[in-house]
C-alpha cells in the first residue's frame, strides 16, 4: 500500500538535485552581480492577493489555483506566480519610503498552478524571477533583458531568441484597442464566442486567440506600433539602442501581447530555439507594468520583471546537450577492518569532514573488498585503508584509484596530507 | 486597503535574505563533506501519508496541519515535517533497491503547522534536516549527530548542549512500559486526564506531559536505560564510544523521550544555552527509528535523521551576536552625464558584470551629486564617472571610495582594471 506523490508534483533525487543547487547558485551569483537581492514571500497568499493583482478574469484565477480555507475559515492560495506576492511585500512592508530606489529584486522558489500536467508543465514548478520596481528609466528595461538572457547564457545555452515588443502607454494602447475594434467589427460573426466578448472587454485579446488564429482578418489587424504615441516611441527607441550597446540582439514581434491592463511600454518574451525543445518553446517572459502597486495598497509604482521556470530552464539544457560542470566524485573513502580501526575511522572521516574534505565510509559492516566496490561506486578519489596493522604502526594506507599509487601516511598528518593532494587539482 | 501576508507567515528582505543564503549555503557545504545528497519533496503531499507517517494520533496531525482538497476531490497536506515525505520519496523511486547503501539525504524548505504564533514559532518555517536510510550502524548515530552539531559550530556557535538518550529496541521499550505502567498506576487518580488515557496506550508520553511535569512520581519514574537489554546497550555504548572519539561531548537525558513508536536506539536535541535565546531552547532534535518505511509500503528499513529550524539557527545566532561574513558592499557604482554617457553607461555597466563585477548605476535620472550619495547609500568600493569630456577622451574617471584616490583608466581596459583592483581584495 504505497504512497505516491500528487499528481503533477516531482521529487529532486540525488544526481539531478546537484544540478538544480548548479543552476540556482549561478541564478543567484548573477543576480547579485546586476545588484538584484534576493527576497522570499511566503508559499501562500490571501486569495484576495492574486485576485487583485492577477487578475479576476485570467485563466489562472479562474481555474488553476489551489485555493483553500485555513483553520481560521480565512481564504488562503498557493501561490501561482510571483509578481504579485513580491508587489504585496514591497507595499506591506513600507519598501517605497526606502532612500534606495528602485528596489531591485529577485526569487526563487515553488509555484503552483492546477493545471493538466504535461512535459514541461508540472503542478508545483519552480520560477525564478525579478521585479525592478521603481523606475521608468528605460535603461533598467535593458537591464532586466540582459540579466534574463545572460541567465540563459552564462550556464551555456545558445539557440536562443529575445522577442521583444512595446505596448505604450495607456494614451497609445486606447488608440490600438480602438482601432482593434473598428478593424475587426465587421468581422464579429465570424469569430469564436470568445473573441466576441474580448472584442468589448478587452480587444487585445483576440490577437492572442488559439481559435481564430488562422482568421485573415489576423493578418492585417493594427499593429500597437503604429499607434505609439511620441512618449512611448522614444521610450520603446531607448530601449533598443540600450540593447544595440549592448550587443544583444532581438526580433520586434507586435503581436506579442499581454493580456491584463498593467502592462505597458516594453513586453518580451524568450524563447529556446533547440531542435527538439518540444512544442511550448517560450522560456521565459517578462514586461513593464504600472498600477500593480496602487492595485494592491500602494502609491503609484511602475515596475518591470521577468519569470522563467527552472524545470523549462533544464530542458533546454538538455534539449543542447550542455553538461553542466557538477562533481560528484568523493575525494576520500575510509576503509576500516576491525573494531579498533573501525573507531579510528570514525574519528578521521569526521575530522576529514570538518577539514574540508568529501568523505565517507561503510555502514554495513561490509568485509575490505566490499567496502572498495562501494569506493568505486562513490567514485571515491582516494581510498584510506586502515586496519589493526596500521592502527598498531599509526599509520594509514592511501591509494590514489585513477593511478593505483599506494603510500603509507603517518595517521598524525594524513589530514593534510589529502588537503595538498585535493588542492593539486587531483 | 493593503493585503497583509497571512498570519505566521513572513516576507524575509534584502538585508536579511543573504544571511539565509550564507547560513543554507554552509550547511549545504557541511552535507557534501558529510555525503549527505539533497532530495526535494513536493511542498504537498496527500494526507494519508502524514496521518501514516507522522501518525494519526500526533498533535501536528490532528490539530496543526494544512489540509484541503484540491481541484480534483484529492485531500491534500501542506508537509507539516520532512521526514514523512523522504520515506515516501525513498519508496516510490525504490531506492532501497540501488546498490549504494546506506542513502543519506538532506533537505531543506519550508513547512507549515497551523499553530499559535509566537516568538521563533511561525506557521511558515524552514526546516533543515537529514536522514540516512539503510543501516542500523551506531557509527552513523555518530555520524548524524556530528553533523547536526557542526552545523551550529560551523556557523559559530559554541553555547551548545547535546542531549543524548536511547530508547533501546523493542524488547526493551516493551519492558521500560511496563514498568511505567506498574511506577505510575498507584497515582492514576492523581494525573490529568490526557495523562490518564496515555498510561493506557502510549506510557512514555506521561513523562513529556506538561501539566504533570511536577507530580512527585516523575522523579522516580524508572528510566529506559535501566532496562536496556544486551544489544541496544551495546548499541548505545558504541555510539558515545565513537562521539568520544571524535571529542563531542554530551549529556545523557533518560526522560529525552519520542512519543511514536517508531523511534528505538539513539534520541537526541541540541539545545542553546546562550543568555537571552527564549522560553524554547531546543534548536533541533532527532533519532532513530524503524518501522516508517514499511508503514509507508516499503521493505523494513531503518533510518536516523534530525532536523532543525533555520529561523530558530538564526534567533541562536542572534543571541550569541554572532555576525556573519556577509558582504553587501557592491563593486562599482557607474555615475553618467549626459545622454551620450548614458549608453556608454549602460553598456560599460553590462560588460562589467558579465565579467564577475558587482555594478549598479542610478535609473531615476538623478545629478551628479545625487549619484554620489546613491553609490554611498550602497556602499560603494568604487565610483566610475563618465561625463561628456572623459566619452570624448575615451577614458573613464575611477575613485576609490575608502581613500578617495582618483585615476582616469581607458574606457577599453577599464574592466580589466576594476577587476585586478577586486581581485586585490579591495
Amino acid at each position: 500500500m504505497t504512497i505516491n506523490a500528487p499528481r503533477g508534483t516531482q521529487d529532486i533525487l540525488p544526481g539531478t538535485s546537484e544540478k538544480w543547487q548548479y543552476v540556482e547558485q549561478k541564478l543567484v551569483d548573477l543576480c547579485r552581480r546586476f545588484n538584484y537581492k534576493e527576497i522570499r514571500t511566503p508559499i501562500f497568499e490571501h486569495t484576495e492577493l492574486f485576485q487583485r493583482g492577477v487578475g479576476d478574469s485570467t485563466d489562472i484565477v479562474q481555474k488553476e489555483m489551489y485555493t483553500f480555507e485555513d483553520r481560521g475559515g480565512r481564504s488562503i492560495t498557493l501561490r501561482p506566480e510571483g509578481t504579485a506576492s513580491v508587489v504585496r511585500a514591497y507595499v506591506q512592508n513600507k519598501i517605497y519610503g526606502l532612500p534606495n530606489q528602485p528596489s531591485k529584486y529577485f526569487y526563487m522558489g515553488p509555484m503552483f498552478r492546477y493545471e493538466r500536467p504535461q512535459q514541461g508543465r508540472m503542478r508545483q514548478f519552480v520560477q525564478f524571477g525579478i521585479e525592478a520596481l521603481g523606475s521608468d528609466d528605460p535603461a533598467i528595461d535593458a537591464e532586466v533583458l540582459s540579466l534574463a538572457l545572460n541567465s540563459y547564457r552564462e550556464l551555456g545555452l545558445s539557440s536562443l531568441k529575445l522577442v521583444l515588443n512595446s505596448l505604450g502607454d495607456a494614451e497609445s494602447r486606447e488608440a490600438h484597442r480602438a482601432a482593434l475594434v473598428r478593424h475587426f467589427d465587421p468581422h464579429r460573426e465570424e469569430l469564436c464566442s470568445d473573441c466576441q466578448v474580448r472584442l468589448d472587454q478587452n480587444p487585445l485579446r483576440v490577437l492572442d486567440c488559439k481559435k481564430d488564429k488562422d482568421h485573415p482578418a489576423m493578418k492585417t489587424a493594427p499593429s500597437i506600433l503604429e499607434y505609439l504615441n511620441d512618449y512611448s516611441k522614444d521610450y520603446f527607441e531607448k530601449v533598443k539602442s540600450y540593447l544595440d550597446a549592448m550587443g544583444i540582439e532581438y526580433v520586434i514581434d507586435p503581436n506579442l501581447v499581454r493580456g491584463l491592463d498593467y502592462y505597458n511600454h516594453t513586453a518580451f518574451e524568450i524563447m529556446s530555439e533547440a531542435e527538439g525543445f518540444g512544442a511550448i518553446t517560450t522560456l521565459s517572459g517578462g514586461g513593464r507594468y504600472t498600477g500593480l502597486v496602487q492595485e494592491v495598497g500602494g502609491p503609484e509604482t511602475s515596475g518591470i520583471g521577468f519569470a522563467m521556470s527552472i524545470e523549462r530552464l533544464l530542458m533546454a539544457l538538455e534539449a543542447e546537450g550542455v553538461e553542466l560542470p557538477v562533481d560528484e566524485d568523493l575525494d576520500c573513502y575510509v576503509v576500516a577492518l576491525g573494531d579498533e580501526a573501525q573507531v579510528e575511522a570514525v574519528r578521521l572521516a569526521d575530522a576529514m569532514r570538518l577539514a574540508g574534505l568529501q568523505v565517507d565510509k561503510d555502514y554495513l559492516g561490509k568485509k575490505m573488498k566490499a567496502q572498495f566496490k562501494s569506493a568505486d561506486r562513490l567514485n571515491a578519489k582516494y581510498v584510506l585503508v586502515l586496519g589493526e596493522q596500521e592502527l598498531e604502526n599509526g599509520v594509514i594506507n592511501v591509494k590514489e584509484m585513477a593511478t593505483g599509487e599506494q603510500k603509507e601516511i603517518e595517521l598524525g598528518s594524513v589530514i593534510e596530507y589529502m588537503k595538498e593532494q585535493m588542492a593539486g587539482g587531483k
